[in-house]
């Protein structure tokens, strides 16, 4: 039994001093725990659906593994207790799994926790694990205007809740080829590299990705691993983000509004 | 030397075919590290600024110390190499620290990895930590309807950069009593709660807490941990925000606009 990503529910909705009851739709938040090779690697909290996009997303994005060849299997667990909540993942890697690799993951996860910890560092260690892209894409900014407005259309289960991100990937031309909602920014990022993994649509260095909300490190970081050349935003970059971007050559746009947007990085790819 | 919550840089804004350079202020996002006793508890990314309130209040909402007199003191530290900087913060527990609290703390952060993992259980886990809300509060729609107006013109970081998140602790009358201002909705929580503690406003079993976008589980969590009977949000709640609130008899708000809301929990402190 699949979990759906929305519920209906009773609520009161007020008018003024005037409550009446009515059903509402909210947007379901679950927790995923993520097995490899049966060792439990993180729980993260999820809306369901296309969980499998969002494991090998995950991994991917987060430097666990390099390639879609690594995953052996990806599987609802079946040994659990509720095996229709399906909440558990196990997924085998081709090459076994290294425990250290999880342990180095988890010092890159809680950042360098050495002397002197700054953006300026945080930013040298990523750049320690993935190189700057490459890529030779050049986009009109017509294109670019346009993505947002794809992207709002096309978030089924965000006009029906109003409560969830979206992340959506496109093609030099303004093509969108995959698009994914979640309760958390991060997450939807990750189902859309997943699908892109799992569907061999790599290397993706003529894509550009288009996120809701706004523009952090994590999300930068996470584009960064899929090396994809170009992030669109709807809202505002932080410091460290642009900063980020910049050192590894990717094209940082936030703020786009109608016929309007602000490049914070490699301008070059645009025109 | 204190670090600053934004900072201005050269971007480029396009208006159609036309770009310009101009000066934007970005919000800063930096890594923190929160060290206990001297050792090292996690490290997150915040928006610099209200540090100390983040600490004390991350501390508490993680459910790591029960009360203010716990807090020994709180100092940035000074044995790492670029002191300037302000990322690490060492915290002295009055009665020490107990590396067992932390193990357990991590095995909650990480939630139940065990069988049958679900959005269920994981309440129960919360519940078997903190015990329901019990308030006599009781608040008028017109002082709830006003709310966010008022977090809206005190948000003096939002209005330069469009990039941050606030959270807001008001009274029984809709005064506020402190606002704070992140990148991570999650901070904005922690800063409220911990200024809260430190100023000695403790119960906040007549206050309300206001914050910007979504209601999801791990604010509700926090505000839980805080006691603070009534929760208001701009958008959406998801259902695991919302059965936790129904579980700890929290009045749960969502979807403020104008004069109408959403009232996903505990109606009866409404009126």
């Amino acid at each position: 039994m699949s979990q759906q990503p929305t519920l209906k529910k009773e609520v009161a909705r007020w008018h003024d001093f005037q409550p009446s009851l009515v059903e509402d739709e909210l947007v379901v938040e679950e927790p995923l725990e993520i097995r490899v090779g049966g060792q439990s690697l993180i729980v993260v909290m999820r809306t369901p659906g296309h969980d499998f996009d969002l494991v090998a997303g995950f991994l991917y994005t987060e430097g666990l593994i390099k390639s879609a060849d690594e995953i052996g299997t990806i599987a609802y667990c079946e040994d659990v207790e509720q095996v229709d909540l399906q909440n558990v993942i196990n997924v085998n890697l081709t090459n076994g799994w290294d425990p250290e690799s999880q342990v180095g993951w988890q010092r890159n996860f809680h950042a360098n926790s050495s002397c002197g910890l700054c953006g300026k560092m945080t930013i040298e260690s990523v750049q320690q694990e993935i190189p700057p892209i490459e890529s030779s894409l050049r986009i009109n900014p017509a294109i670019l205007y346009g993505l947002g407005e794809q992207l709002r259309s096309a978030q089924s289960v965000f006009e029906a809740t109003g409560g969830l991100h979206a992340a959506g990937l496109f093609n030099a031309t303004g093509e969108m080829q995959i698009i994914r909602e979640d309760i958390g920014r991060h997450n939807a990022v990750d189902k859309v590299v997943g699908q892109a993994l799992l569907a061999e649509m790599f290397p993706l260095d003529r894509h550009v990705l288009m996120v809701s909300g706004r523009l952090s490190f994590e999300i930068v970081q996470k584009a960064l691993f899929a090396r994809i050349p170009a992030v669109v935003a709807v809202s505002a970059g932080s410091t460290l983000a642009v900063d980020l971007a910049q050192e590894s050559q990717m094209t940082l746009i936030g703020f786009t509004r109608g016929k309007s947007m602000t490049v914070y990085s490699c301008p070059e790819r645009i025109g």
